[in-house]
């Protein structure tokens, strides 16, 4: 492809709001241009990448029987209310309503209309395990769209479902998944870090993130210093403490006056200890509840209750005393999944006042019997504590656990920070941030139960299948790779996802030096190398300026010079390498079908 | 690919709602189903077809230099203000507000959005000609969506747009489209129809449609039985009644009565004579004139106005009579053409007896001063005609064209109706309902001057670049392919487009059939052939009954029988072929992939 035949419009300056470099890169090297605040347009250059990061999922799919479709990018707002999304996905969600009235939306993802699929055409237990996939356009309504490709609007996905008949072709299938998006990135070139993940919005259990370390990262990572320990801040658990030696005796409960100290800081200081020493009790109200709290203190009333006819009943609200040690942070990602709750929040003051009966600041474990009390596994680590007496002015000292309170449920609910043990080995954990590139869940029944999709056993059975979900962000994916291979000149791109292979630049495009770039440009064509020929009428300074932005991976340089040797040669550089090589002509189109070939067989 | 490792549910019952044969076919072969009205999901079978399409489209715009890019499906409204089709789209364009309250459309096309980044990018002349295209998610929101992919809401265009420096790029640019268009639908193994058509809303002039003969087509197409002029019926043109030879002396115009008659068939019966004597006059209402109406009758008190600052000035509103032969009917396409109106209708009743002071059904040209008067060309070949005398229950006999009235303006505006003679070769025109896939414009300097893009040329003056936009439906591609080529069983596949080449049917999947019919299908996969392989434990007339209607090209059937002979054979047929063949085993993969690359190459 001869340059000025393509459409490269490179760019000397950086766009004011590129903060990433390859959000800079793609716009500097005529990739990518902006159409509104998170819409963008590949160009030419950027969609050749594009499409070779896609032609890598698409093989690695159908490589583990992934089966390929293509739904509509905009679909019925009746299969979301089918399956209860439609009121529980937020406003990220695009809705249109048609001239007709009809409600729609621009997938954000396609749980809803691959199964609907599925339930129209599934019947037999024969056509199980099925695993269906698109790589198609979705759209997400960001509020703050930023960071160009890593945080746009619209974006490509490829997102899979697999339909199966029992738990062990899930597991199988979800660990192909797991093998196939590893291969995915690693053919990128992409150093991932898979980590097990909560599934938030997404239901169900049993998930694994792929992600990369970003300083702008929309997650916390935690990582073993020792082992290859990693997850989501979110579900990251960590070695609990040792369990107290049973000393003879400890002192008994005593009550103490601590007139308006209603912080652990002020206690801290009030009573010449650390925040270790403290028992923290938290009151959380949480939003439709499936656990079962017949019997738990203080939900007597409580009553459970289905929004509709489909869905399971649940305690619409209830509210939670969480007890924690007093220098550690109750995730409330676990909580929620603890108590099987759709949201936890802190309860309000007034609520706090009126279900401990005591002013905020002296909610405290002991004598607790008005809510369930929830504990952190931190406290059955703790010899004796201090905490709040359910009275105004008052704490209690030598708390023991066990002895002066029995937790109604006891749980791993802190959040897991730098210096915490490894569970695993004991090593030092440490975090990072990190964007998800990719994510793979077992979703279970959630969506096959809702939206009542079923298939005959052997014996004529009817029964519900399992299902899984599996995505990748395309334009993230792509995206990453710049921002793990470039420096300050520009990109330097791993073979396999180069939009082109060889750069050729001739010093100036005219005479001998004309016939021989053309002639290694054909020869190399020939043997399906993708070649840019820098033809144009600019300075060499200018065009090699060009070739280290672009970064496709071989440069040559075609010069009169070296031309006119006894032994004419070529000037070969790899991009990103400081060594600059001359090949002799004769041999060069060999030699740069090896180069490339060998990077291409990685 | 084995049947049972695939997804294809076939149908043995026809969808209510599909009218044609594509629809019925594309369901019932389980290449796609339903989301919603008009709203489709291709599966595995139907995609791998519509990608072979999308691939020949792809492979036909690189070969003319066009340059794939990939803008967003949802595109900010603000590129559809500045242009001004925000207000002229109408209500099949998807608007959308986002939760900022921002203004999108999911793409019906892409003018706006691909002048856009041309408007950043173009500099200079250099850069000219530049052909963009993209193979993307379209939306149109179709009131009755219906014959599933031929008038569906969501649809794939490629749709290209190219910029150029002058008239003879554009025109070479314009001619390799319409070229390369011809051999899309060829390879596709298309009879399109390229007709003459009007550019509707498109703007500009100079326009192609490609048509495919359907009895449910949206246009009507006039075709000439001698010579091959093509045209849409709402641009048509054919040869106009040679004038009348100079008779010595014609009757002097009379005023006759004629109480309560006022239809033209009325007139016919009560003068007993036909339609082609009279001169019907026909008061129509036109919004947007551009053209110039100083001076004209009754335009004085009218004043050009602009709707925003950088619309050029238009009469809002202007009325004209429009005078035709009895017989005929005014394309209003030709009428708005001819006014350079945005949109033309009849004027109310009332509207017709306040402009001509007569009660409607009198009016007539003679004498008329109130209006501007368009004349068809048909009348200046009339002798004499009949027509209303602007009075109640009075007509006009013997009324000369140039003598007792002269037309303001004359022009070609009527309906060409089977039976016209072509005005290229004077041959028998005929009617034909079409469905377009194809439209190839010359836009002009519609957005390029709107939407403010510019060039230097090599003089550093700046220029505002020439336009042209192509698209192509591949779904009504995909569709107009069965259309053409199925019968009462199924489909019949052309080799370029067929979904797999080779159907290989084992009348039992066991034994040495299974062995075989593995080996033979692993052979031809080796020489890159696309092999199904039916290996369901169905009976073999269920599987004959599938492959007839999935229309794979060939068909082998591998039995016992056949290969227990001295010399075992496999049988071959081509689908929508009569006759069966034997062929060796032995020679079975050689000849099968001979016949596959000879059908391939067309």
């Amino acid at each position: 492809m001869l340059f000025t035949q393509t459409f490269i419009p490179t760019l000397r300056e950086v766009p004011a709001d590129a903060v990433i470099a390859s959000h800079r890169l793609m716009f500097r090297s005529g990739m990518l241009r902006k159409l509104a605040n998170g819409l963008f347009a590949y160009l030419p250059l950027g969609l050749r990448s594009f499409r070779k990061v896609e032609a890598i999922v698409r093989e690695e799919m159908n490589g583990i029987r992934g089966l390929e479709i293509k739904p509509s990018v905009v679909v019925p707002g009746e299969l979301w209310k089918e399956s209860g999304r439609w009121d529980t996905m937020g406003d990220a969600m695009l809705r249109v309503q048609n001239r007709l009235g009809g409600d729609f939306v621009v997938s954000p993802t396609a749980e809803e209309a691959v199964t609907s699929l599925v339930r129209d055409a599934l019947a037999s237990y024969r056509q199980l395990p099925l695993t269906l996939y698109q790589i198609n356009t979705k759209y997400r309504d960001e509020i703050r769209p930023r960071y160009g490709l890593m945080r746009g609007r619209e974006f490509t996905m490829k997102d899979a479902y697999s339909y199966h008949a029992d738990e062990a072709s899930l597991d199988e299938t979800y660990r192909a998944m797991g093998l196939a998006y590893r291969r995915i990135f690693k053919r990128c070139g992409l150093s991932v870090i898979p980590v097990r993940a909560d599934s938030g919005a997404m239901g169900g259990s049993d998930s694994e993130e792929f992600m990369v370390e970003s300083t702008i990262g929309d997650n916390t990572l935690i990582l073993c210093r020792t082992c290859d320990y990693a997850a989501n801040v979110e579900k990251a658990a960590c070695k609990a403490e040792a369990a107290p030696s049973q000393a003879a005796a400890l002192p008994a409960l005593e009550p103490i006056h601590t007139p308006s100290v209603t912080t652990i800081a002020q206690l801290c200081d009030f009573l010449k200890t650390d925040a270790r020493s403290f028992i923290k009790t938290l009151i959380y109200r949480a939003r439709n509840v499936a656990l079962d709290l017949s019997g738990a203190p203080g939900s007597a009333g409580l009553a459970k209750r289905a929004s509709s006819p489909e869905a399971s009943p649940v305690y619409p609200e209830a509210f939670f005393a969480v007890a924690i040690r007093g220098d550690l942070e109750v995730n409330e990602v676990k909580l929620a999944a603890v108590l099987k709750a759709s949201e936890v929040s802190l309860a309000a003051d007034e609520e706090v006042v009126r279900l401990t009966a005591a002013p905020r600041g002296f909610a405290g474990p002991v004598g607790l019997t008005s809510l369930p009390l929830v504990a952190d596994l931190s406290l059955s680590a703790l010899q004796e504590g201090i905490t709040g007496a359910l009275q105004a002015d008052t704490h209690y000292v030598h708390v023991v656990y066990g002895r002066d309170f029995v937790p109604w449920l006891s749980a791993d609910l802190r959040t897991v920070v730098s210096g915490d043990r490894c569970a695993l080995c004991g090593g030092e954990l440490y975090e990072k941030k990190g964007n998800e590139l990719g994510h793979i869940f077992k979703l279970g029944y959630k969506y096959t139960r809702s939206m009542q999709v079923s298939y005959l056993d052997e014996s004529g059975q009817s029964h519900i299948p399992l299902m899984g979900t599996y995505g990748i962000g395309i334009d993230r994916t792509l995206a990453s790779v710049i921002e793990e291979h470039h420096d300050e000149e520009g990109i330097i791109w791993p073979m396999a996802v180069a939009p082109y292979q060889v750069i050729i630049i001739p010093i100036t495009y005219a005479g001998p030096v004309k016939a021989l770039a053309d002639t290694l440009a054909a020869d190399l064509e020939q043997d399906r190398i993708e070649v840019l020929l820098d033809d144009r009428n600019e300075r060499p300074g200018v065009k090699f300026k060009d070739a280290d932005l672009l970064g496709i991976p071989y440069r040559v340089v075609v010069g009169e010079k070296n031309l006119n040797r006894d032994v004419p040669v070529v000037e070969v550089k790899r991009r990103g390498d400081a060594i600059m090589r001359l090949l002799e002509v004769s041999k060069a189109k060999a030699e740069l079908s090896r180069l490339v070939y060998r990077e291409l067989a990685g």
